[in-house]
């Protein structure tokens, strides 16, 4: 989908019973809409790679390509015949991008996975939630998201060195490689003490305040990243004077006295709205924003502004509404090129394109290789 | 980081005082752990960008870039005589990613952005955490680091259309859009049904069982993702009549009962440890794994063999274990060119291959524009 927003010519190659997320989610109209919001510019060929036949189809459509982005267990692609070595010799100018779940070597190489084990083993779950609810994982399916966004940018680099030397390669990234990546600084405290850090919920682990505070409506999030920025958002709720306050005076008294603190900023907040606050805040340059669940999300002006809610029409199934772009590109923007396709709706016309005349795209589809 | 270890040149700019990263997070020998994980593959130049004569510098040094990255607020860039016009008169095939809070334009263009308030803006808080904690940030920056990818990898694509077209452009990526682009299924969800999904902490919302159960030493995710998986999972751990029992037959019924269901799980795997049910499960197909704290994960076996823990020599700071690289590709692999610079270290060599002479260099110094 990365690659197809960016204005690759994507073509997915399902097999002949289809993408299970084609029946995955709400349905309307025959079509989900979960499937529909990531395959965007993408055509749809069936092929039963299973079959010989099938087999070959996928090697002339490869002898053209620039990529070939597959995320089979690690060996599943070689078994089929389609190892980097056979690979290099059907194109030697083809990049191969695999996402897998550790890696394609190791000890857990041939495991199954899932975006739910992934989060456990990275140590994301270990830090995420807080001491009462013990490790928790996220709801979005992160570290498939990430480790496909690794892997795009890998196969980008590829193309680049490819175009200079006309070589391709093999490019990977793992579910568990790219979460951990994500650690970030969890990783270089841990890396540097030898101290596990501990879930901190929404508690910043060495600054106070810091959180959510509670307005008439609903929660604010507060984020008072230097001196100067606390003492504006201090003196904007009328709490200046805790500043000068023996029991508040020192960042160090205030991570300890952290409950009382969040109490006494809750009982400042809690008469006015969120709106409110925000703008009062924001004109003070403290960082601030709105708890939005994803409805509230979806009308916000900024998102909105952004079209970062765009609509797309389906033939036959109307209009599916989706995620926009999240890079914007000035003179090449992402675009949507053609909605999610039927389930092999170009295998014809994607076949004719390699070559193929309608009587041998027929005898195909009779033996069951399409 | 990501482009330098992808092989770029990267050159960072500081004001004379130093990215505030360098103070943050724990110091040896003089070296942020942190700071280092994050700025190898760089070299440092200070330019004070409040003089012309340090804006001169880094006009001259853009000339022959062919990337400029920045992460101003919107409007700071152009303030500083670098607008988008100023950029293409300087250097017509200079690409330009810059990363933000909100995106360039829109009603929240201006707003100062933190992580902690991206996360909470973009909707990932509301399903994160559970009905007990309520809305929950975590712990990694993750808006932060998505915001990069993206930018990254729209700068990678921006570079392959200027190596065909000669031309750079713009290139964005925001805190909120990007995290908002990982809600995936939450958003076809909500777009699709209007309904909120609500925070599920480590229940699947329509699957079960599915979650952290306990061995005798800790916690093991594992997540049955189809019907089969399901039933060599009860199967390993005993419960095989549980697909029998009236009250657990249908999945509606496992996740009506989830409660009872899972307490029965835990109950037959609390005896053995997480190594041992992770052994049978993955033989029998079954994905699972240990909830890792960092401490565990940077012992793992996999991890290490995937080279995910690295040391990198720092000259008079010592050996600093960061993070490995999580896009492995076969020819050009990532790898440490540099490790992360002292402030300025290359501010007299990178002055010197822009043409300048060590008089000038020094004259520079003297007004304080370096």
């Amino acid at each position: 989908m990365l690659l197809g927003d960016l204005g690759a010519e994507v073509i997915k190659i399902e097999s002949p019973d289809g993408d299970h997320v084609r029946t995955q989610g709400t349905i309307i109209q025959g079509m989900s809409w979960y499937f529909a919001s990531f395959n965007r510019n993408k055509r749809s060929v069936t092929l039963n790679l299973k079959t010989p036949q099938g087999k070959e189809v996928l090697r002339r459509l490869l002898v053209n390509a620039d990529v070939l982005v597959e995320n089979f267990r690690p060996g599943v692609l070689d078994s089929m015949g389609f190892g980097p070595k056979a690979l290099e010799e059907i194109n030697p100018r083809l990049v191969v991008g695999s996402v897998n779940g550790y890696g394609s070597t190791g000890p857990y190489a041939s495991r199954p996975a899932f975006d739910f084990i992934a989060q456990a083993m990275s140590g994301f779950m270990s830090v995420n939630g807080t001491p009462e609810s013990g490790p928790l994982r996220a709801a979005p399916p992160l570290t498939d998201l990430v480790a496909g966004l690794y892997t795009a940018l890998g196969v980008l680099a590829a193309l680049r060195v490819r175009d200079q030397s006309g070589k391709g390669q093999q490019v990977e990234a793992s579910m568990l490689n790219g979460m951990l990546s994500m650690m970030a600084y969890l990783s270089a405290a841990q890396l540097a003490t030898g101290k596990t850090p501990p879930p901190t919920g929404n508690d910043h682990p060495i600054a106070s305040p810091y959180g959510l505070f509670r307005a008439s409506d609903g929660f604010v999030a507060v984020a008072p990243s230097t001196t100067p920025t606390l003492t504006r958002f201090l003196r904007t709720i009328g709490l200046a004077h805790i500043l000068d306050d023996d029991r508040f005076n020192t960042n160090a008294k205030r991570v300890e006295r952290r409950a009382d603190l969040n109490a006494m900023i809750d009982a400042a907040m809690q008469y006015r709205t969120q709106g409110h606050w925000i703008e009062r805040l924001n004109a003070e340059g403290v960082p601030c924003g709105r708890v939005q669940t994803l409805g509230e999300v979806f009308e916000d002006p900024q998102v909105l502004h952004q079209e970062m809610v765009i609509d797309v029409e389906h033939p036959a199934h109307g209009v599916v509404r989706m995620t926009g772009f999240p890079m914007k590109l000035s003179k090449t923007p992402c675009r949507i090129n053609r909605p999610a396709p039927d389930l092999g709706a170009d295998t014809d016309t994607v076949l004719a394109e390699a070559g193929y005349s309608s009587s041998e795209v027929k005898a195909l589809r009779e033996i069951g290789a399409l």
